[in-house]
């Protein structure tokens, strides 16, 4: 079952221990005396059950979170997966630098540290303040019609990267990041990965991206069978549903599929997937919240979660795109998200909206009265 | 088809023209030309158009939201169809007094100004700091199982005392009023006008409100019924889904039903329920978003877009509740909730989760740059 480790190091250093639920009783029981109904705020509760088990406390909250944003550039983007020209990438990073985009706007609603980086984006931005310089490769990743993406070692050290970040990130006291990208033709690379690690069916893997007519679709599908055909030695990996509720428990779902995984991220990954394959497993070691953004940082959890599953119990679902795919990616998860408002933007848009939501979950925990405290009647 | 008047004054003073589309286009162009692909955003784009249009601005903006929670206790409240005692209202209000209960947690992290009504509670604050007095009747409503909850003056009364609150938020610069409530057994009385309203089966309309079990629900229903049959000269109203769509136009499924509206509301109604759908109308007149919570708040805009249809085009509705009947009353008024997480604690927790969305919508329309202004090439 377990083939030869091609990535020994990278597998070893981020396996995860499930999370210790010895607190749950005791924060469900905190939930349950509040002046509510039992169970009336439903995934509230939910989710303040979930922090106070990450933070290990009955009090958890949200302390100076961060939103990560990787980009990266495609060989695979000048064979037209995309609607938009690839200089789009930097140009979209220029405009992050300058406060412009979405996600300059929704994080700092959410009161969070926007942290960009080159992850190896097709262009040179020279020094510049605000973006961190986490550059892979020589301008973005090769072709994977007619190779792989990167090699094994680009790919370790993109992980690496986004690993050193996220543990920057805890050591400046963050206990949450959420996740976000950009790169032009990084739905196309993010369908391949989900296809090969989940067996669905690469047509429904594969969708409209930034904004492909039908003909586009089309197109895109065929290049994307293509560069499977192109890679016949392709291993089959996990091809039952992971599920939450199978991290870190013994499964036949579950075999130790990182090395295959690694095989297929740097076949087909993006310099900026991989970086955040390795933010999130460092993430969740150093035990940060992730919040899970679209499609594409869904793919690089994909990845992630095969290296080390229980890295699943530190993940909170933003949100579910419009992208084609990132519902039977979370389905296959068993990841249940938050917001459902039709974004399909990327850049970690969807995590900062649903920010708050985690945000007030702390504070009812925080600073909610109980039946107790507040002199109020229970259930008749 | 239209029965005489017997709220005449009510129903001319809440008449409300339908919203101006004359900005759409352009509101929709600045949109467009927003650094993202198109409608990338998703429903963020259409919040932001709808909240250009109620403010007749290409830049809105939310001012000094306020969060308007109403209470108010029910006669039928004693015959069991609640799953907690009646005291509890008053003990809550006391808890919204206090700051303890999750409404005050959930305003204060939205940011927006609590405002707590006593719209007729049995029991006797006496002056409070905090507290508007806005008392109908004396110590609650009459029991619905024995006759009219309320009388039309009280019924018209309450509605004024909602109109004029709503009109002193907007005196004061707000913009914006989520709705909330409080009222052991208030799910029972929001059941019954929506099934009048709605000509939905009563039994779809009742729900556990804050937890009955399933002997308690069965009792409930039984109740409800009971309280229908012990009002046979009840009228039929529009038995048509009203529908976003219908909104402000002539259809089949429009007529005048206000009067009508007005009689279930009296005959059923909770004193806090007729304040909000004042609040509501008065709201609309003053051109304020009105974010809608659950299934009492959304029974309450029943009645008042039977009074003027064209209040739905104010309406934002923050959630879908896991009361039963609050999906069938959205459908039924072609609203679609923003957030959906099981929610059903009411006090308008799920209007107050929901704000940042249209926070959100704003600063995308008033911050993120444009194709041009960030010098980002077009779709290829």
């Amino acid at each position: 079952m377990y083939s030869p480790s091609a990535f020994p190091r990278a597998f070893r250093k981020f396996s995860l221990s499930p999370l210790d639920r010895s607190l749950a009783a005791q924060l469900q029981q905190k939930i349950d005396r509040k002046t509510k109904p039992l169970g009336a705020l439903g995934r509230l509760e939910a989710l303040a059950l979930q922090l106070g088990l990450i933070q290990q406390s009955l009090s958890p909250r949200i302390a100076n979170p961060h939103m990560l944003v990787c980009a990266g550039d495609h060989g695979a983007a000048r064979a037209g997966v995309s609607a938009f020209p690839q200089e789009v990438t930097w140009q979209m990073v220029e405009n992050f630098l300058a406060g412009g985009a979405a996600i300059n706007v929704l994080a700092k609603q959410a009161g969070m540290k926007l942290v960009v980086a080159d992850a190896g984006v097709a262009h040179d931005f020279g020094h510049r303040v605000g973006l961190v310089s986490a550059r892979v490769g020589a301008g973005g990743t090769a072709n994977y019609l007619e190779g792989a993406a990167m090699s094994e070692a680009e790919c370790a050290e993109a992980m690496d990267n986004g690993a050193r970040l996220a543990r920057e990130f805890a050591a400046s006291g963050c206990n949450l990041v959420g996740f976000g990208e950009m790169g032009i033709g990084n739905t196309a690379s993010a369908s391949l990965i989900t296809h090969c690690i989940t067996g669905l069916p690469l047509a429904d893997c594969v969708g409209r991206g930034t904004g492909l007519d039908d003909a586009g679709l089309e197109r895109k599908r065929a290049l994307l069978a293509r560069a499977l055909s192109a890679w016949p030695e392709r291993p089959l990996i996990n091809r039952l549903p992971l599920g939450r509720g199978n991290a870190g428990k013994e499964s036949p779902g579950l075999r130790p599929a990182g090395d295959d995984a690694l095989r297929v991220l740097a076949r087909f990954g993006g310099f900026e997937i991989a970086m955040l394959a390795g933010a999130m497993l460092a993430g969740a070691k150093a035990r940060m919240t992730l919040l899970i953004d679209g499609f594409i940082v869904t793919g690089a959890l994909l990845v992630a979660a095969q290296l080390s599953p229980a890295i699943l119990d530190y993940c909170v679902y933003a949100h579910c795109s419009n992208e084609t795919g990132h519902r039977l990616q979370l389905d296959w998860l068993g990841g249940k998200p938050l917001l459902d408002l039709g974004l399909r933007l990327g850049e970690g848009t969807g995590a900062a909206l649903a920010l708050p939501l985690l945000t007030a979950a702390c504070a009812i925990m925080n600073e909610m009265a109980s039946f107790e405290s507040a002199g109020v009647s229970g259930k008749a």
